[in-house]
């Protein structure tokens, strides 16, 4: 599906199925069918995959805002152009379908930039995946969260769900998310930890930009870390966990940030990263 | 110890130790010894492990309820039925207990049907544990839940509680509970997400057989996968996790559930989901 | 760095770089340098690493309380004892001095003791981790709890924070915190989990230490296996922690405290506990 697949530099990237754009060191996609309300297709989810898996590659980009036009996040995979096709498609073609949506999940988890998705309005369906799959959540109180998959007929278990959501609201609150579909509002989605911020729609961009900007501006060698360790000690055990941050944390030691930070401390000034 | 173990069909099946009820495709155990506030016996566990086993069988029961009766949940093992005899008991007994006690919780999380526990009153010890063990949790103001295993001298770490409870509501409130057996109210547990939500005392069964109506009501092989998944993933790595749910999504995608919703939409109504 | 290794009894023991006192059956640490804020040194790390090493066979303390003194917890690594040595430290040196911090954290999860923090003011830094890795926080509305590794260039994943914290206050919030290095204020602290208790400043000392008291007038052979398996189970699947709960339980019910409570029960009095 991926016909012209996503190359770097991504500064100058030319995105076919959604809004791209890299403000310094932060890279905006825009999910932009606002008449829709941003439904994933076959192609978008493709290219967004592409995308995030570049993205690794990628030292220019420090932080990515994942968000929505007009007022919505994502109403998730289009009716007609996805879940319609799937109806008529065969095993193989199934799993290679569910395993490509996946691809997108790990994709965003794998990529070394954090991710701050800003979220207004419908966020329903894979779009509230992304957000789940997101590191940070910025929303507005009028924003509403769907894990809807169960008033399509199917499963909670999609791209992840039963694994991550209940590591950022707990079992109980997933478990009914999951097995009811219902939308949870933004003052519930901030007070369970799902959104880490409630914004006024006017400005919820404009501050997730903020946050990724800080995040962008900071020692992006070790906030990579961090990303990779908070992905990969969710099935550790706690003393493995800490002998793997201890060689963690010596090599960022050895990085310039490092001395940057303690030779601005030692002047009384504001230290300058530059991520290596 | 289960001299008449349950068999199937379950609509019929007369229970010796608590209450038993099918209503449509959903199933409720009343906790039944009003007057003592519902506690667990030797046989009433045995008998419980029974019924979540042949549950997992039974393709007519869809969700459960578990609640007490009289205005209370369960008060937890029976002082002199159940203490006063393991008090007595060599290592072999009391293994063989502390085994059937944990069959009971792996019962509840193997069988494929959200349980809903509706929650007044006391709720204590092994009555704290159904009601973790269970998927969902509606309760009212005046519940209280204890962990109250130190207060007995024992461990916090009954029927799962230390790998469970955590999960739910955070390592550091369940160390607090583990340690100091102090009953949790109502208003605390909905915020600290134990309590999925607080009903008032005449309607919290009443709301937690809604509940289990609509996810009944469901796409209910779907459901199953879900509770499974959540079940499964906890001690699994993010992209192991994401490929197990792309094959069980994949899976459900292929059952007569996914279009009937698609047909539905189509055509502009509700689904009318069928569970195959 | 550990000349003169922490002997037992510790009932004696002079501490080098802290303050240390036996109360009854909890022990306190106290960080004491307040004129800057308790900061942590290579000295300090060491002896605190020791001292919980040896508490692991301690049978006469049966809980902890770790504060700090003149109205701080801690701020951490001190720049000029710590980072500015750190700065011209080779590879083996660097990876020598993460593995002994989280040697630290380590020895605080394996010893049997509970451990309540008494959070006032700064808590930042290692001082963040100290209090993360006990198993209860009783704070103050004022204290302001920084995992601010990001802001001296190092990464988040600093002696298991990627591990801890998110188990603490979900996923979402712990990326927060350790991305943006931002201060937890005292009532948020309480809100998301991190803080079990609020107190006031001029209480909150004697409040752990009334919570550590209670732990350890009960039933302490039992405390130390929920504390072993609060541990343990993180990364076990649901049935193995129920069956390894199973085991653990049944020892429990061959201690005296078990009879303890049964015949102070039968007799309608409170038991004392004498943790075998």
């Amino acid at each position: 599906m991926s016909a012209n697949p996503v190359t770097l530099p991504l500064s100058g990237y030319a995105a076919r199925n959604f809004g791209f754009e890299v403000r310094g060191k932060t890279a905006v996609v825009t999910l932009n069918c606002p008449e829709k309300k941003n439904p994933l297709t076959f192609e978008s989810y493709a290219e967004l995959c592409d995308l995030f898996r570049v993205l690794a590659r990628d030292e220019a980009v420090k932080a990515m805002v994942v968000t929505g036009a007009g007022g919505n996040f994502s109403s998730g995979g289009d009716v007609h152009e996805i879940i319609g096709p799937l109806i008529a498609m065969d095993t193989v073609g199934l799993l290679r379908f569910t395993r490509m949506t996946g691809e997108l999940v790990k994709a965003m988890r794998a990529c070394p930039q954090p991710i701050v998705a800003a979220i207004d309005g419908v966020c329903a369906g894979a779009g509230a995946i992304v957000a789940m799959a997101s590191d940070l959540r910025f929303g507005t109180a009028r924003a509403k969260v769907a894990f809807l998959f169960n008033r399509v007929g199917l499963a909670g278990c999609d791209m992840g769900a039963c694994a991550i959501l209940p590591r950022i609201i707990g079992q109980g609150r997933a478990s009914e998310l999951l097995y009811t579909g219902r939308a949870l509002p933004g003052e519930e989605a901030e007070r369970w930890g799902f959104f880490n911020r409630l914004c006024a729609p006017e400005s919820v961009l404009a501050d997730a930009l903020a946050m990724a900007d800080e995040i962008a501006a900071g020692p992006t060698f070790a906030h990579a870390m961090t990303k990779r360790m908070l992905h990969m000690e969710w099935a550790m055990s706690v003393d493995d966990a800490v002998e793997a941050e201890a060689v963690a944390q010596a090599l960022c030691m050895q990085t310039e940030d490092f001395g940057r930070a303690y030779r601005a401390f030692a002047a009384r000034q504001k230290p300058v990263f530059e991520g290596d």
